[in-house]
């Protein structure tokens, strides 16, 4: 495929195109990525999540900045699930703001929810995955940390960093439940604000509560007043990357994420072809009218709804 | 069933039991609603939603009290899927102090996001199917209108209220898209505060735009200073209702949800099934293997495991 030829070339139209086919679900898309695949799986992907407010985007560009003057190749997916119906503009105008719009070495894309929610994670996985055919060596994906949809866009990453703020004490105990999870490094961000060794004292508390930790995230005090926290911030990430391979945990989450991903495959492919069958079946529009009137339950028409398919298949 | 026996003969707690078996994931979930599905169908559903602070669970408490008074048996859902963490407690202590508590007419729940917000549209939607069966005339559902998610949850409804506030103007304006598609009627609530007369022209200014309108939502202001307009808010309401079920909009929308829950139901079965199929293969580990490496891609992989399930299904 064309397209992905260019995109391995590391043609940034092509690599930019590609993503707005995925947003708009093209039907090209699984072609494309078919075609990706083999050139995949070498990008080091980091999560970066929060409250709003909480210097997410600060952050990424400050460790943009750091990743840059090492020489590595960065491609930036910035996603805003609170933002339905905005298409990410604002995400997309701050970022170009930001002075490294016209760095080679740079790929930044922001993604607004189109369809479902579910629908942009999946999207933002499909993007991760241009971005690594297309030669990122490192490739961040920065969200807004409210909700369970968060949560699921995370899950692609290897790394997670959590950001929290010095002000932020009371903000921790509502979101420790999920976050706590996620969460392989803590940055304290604007660490120059008063309260921050309250708040690593929170963490480092939580933190003693989870037993058995094989990896203890470490708490990293982030601020723009001094560039180097950045640094330290991303030798917590690296050794984090380290005890996932040194562990045997990096190849296992990777298999496990692709396994998600043939059985979404697999399960899209089956829905498409029930539907099909129902769409097909004489006596459909009568049952559907029993379970309206309550003569016939959901449950047993789903099983004959199976048959319906079991027999299909199985003919020669 | 004996559980599904008491819901229908209106024993409260027994509906308060079956709706925390459908937020815990019960095993015995299915058979319940499978039980209980004879006498669902009844209940008019009033989906209620908006923006945060545009004064839903006012309104809600004002059309209950109205609909109280015409005798009408009615079940409120109060859903926050924002709260992904706090288990809907924080609406659960507002509506205990609004004085319904000890009306047996009235089942108040809310109920927060346990899992992921794919499973709270599920719970919401058996919920109300509990509520149904339990005898309920009416069942509103209140949500925060603030993404994908709790359109979702609004598909359920057959009538749904949208909540804008005098001061919304600008609101209107990012949430339309999706909003402007869920609306069946809009409320202006806070109507005594400046402004309505420009929200209700920018809405109607919108509806404007909408050609081939069958329905044209109409705009009721409401306000607490005046309990009438809550009455006719629900006027606005019941003359959808009847619209729906003289166009045959209430049976066609009516018999596709049950369409799209018998899918789904068939497809969770798949899934399990083909999950079953690969857990049970031995070259499993070996395929995931090379799609980690690039040897092979999930597509063709995820068709291989097609391949296997059909074996599976069409032996004797």
């Amino acid at each position: 495929m064309e397209l992905a030829k260019r995109i391995v070339n590391g043609d940034r139209r092509a690599a930019a195109r590609a993503i707005t086919m995925i947003e708009n679900d093209s039907p090209d898309r699984q072609k494309l990525l078919k075609a990706l695949h083999p050139n995949t799986g070498n990008a080091y992907l980091v999560g970066i999540t929060g409250s709003p407010g909480a210097g997410k985007s600060t952050l990424t560009d400050q460790l943009l900045f750091w990743l840059r003057k090492q020489g590595l190749q960065v491609g930036v997916i910035a996603v805003d699930p609170t933002s339905p119906f905005t298409g990410g503009a604002i995400l997309g105008d701050r970022i170009r703001m930001t002075g490294h719009s016209l760095d080679p070495g740079v790929f930044i894309r922001s993604m607004g929810t189109r369809g479902s929610l579910g629908g942009l994670a999946r999207a933002t996985k499909e993007a991760v995955r241009v971005l690594d055919a297309y030669g990122s060596d490192v490739i961040l994906i920065e969200t807004v940390g409210v909700g369970q949809s968060e949560l699921d866009i995370m899950h692609v990453a290897d790394t997670t960093v959590v950001v929290l703020n010095p002000t932020a004490g009371d903000h921790i105990q509502t979101m420790k439940a999920g976050i706590m999870e996620i969460a392989d490094v803590f940055a304290i961000n604007k660490a120059d604000l008063p309260g921050a060794d309250k708040t690593e004292r929170e963490v480092n508390n939580m933190l003693d509560l989870l037993h058995d930790l094989d990896w203890r995230p470490p708490v990293v005090r982030t601020t723009s007043r001094d560039p180097a926290t950045f640094r330290t911030l991303w030798e917590a990430c690296s050794r984090h990357r380290e005890y996932l391979v040194q562990s045997g945990h990096w190849g296992r989450r990777r298999r496990q994420r692709w396994q998600d991903e043939i059985l979404a495959i697999a399960e899209q492919t089956l829905s498409r072809r029930i539907r099909q069958s129902i769409a097909a079946h004489p006596d459909w529009p009568q049952l559907l009218r029993e379970v309206e009137s309550g003569e016939k339950d959901p449950y047993q028409v789903a099983d004959l709804v199976l048959e319906w398919y079991n027999t299909t298949i199985s003919r020669p």
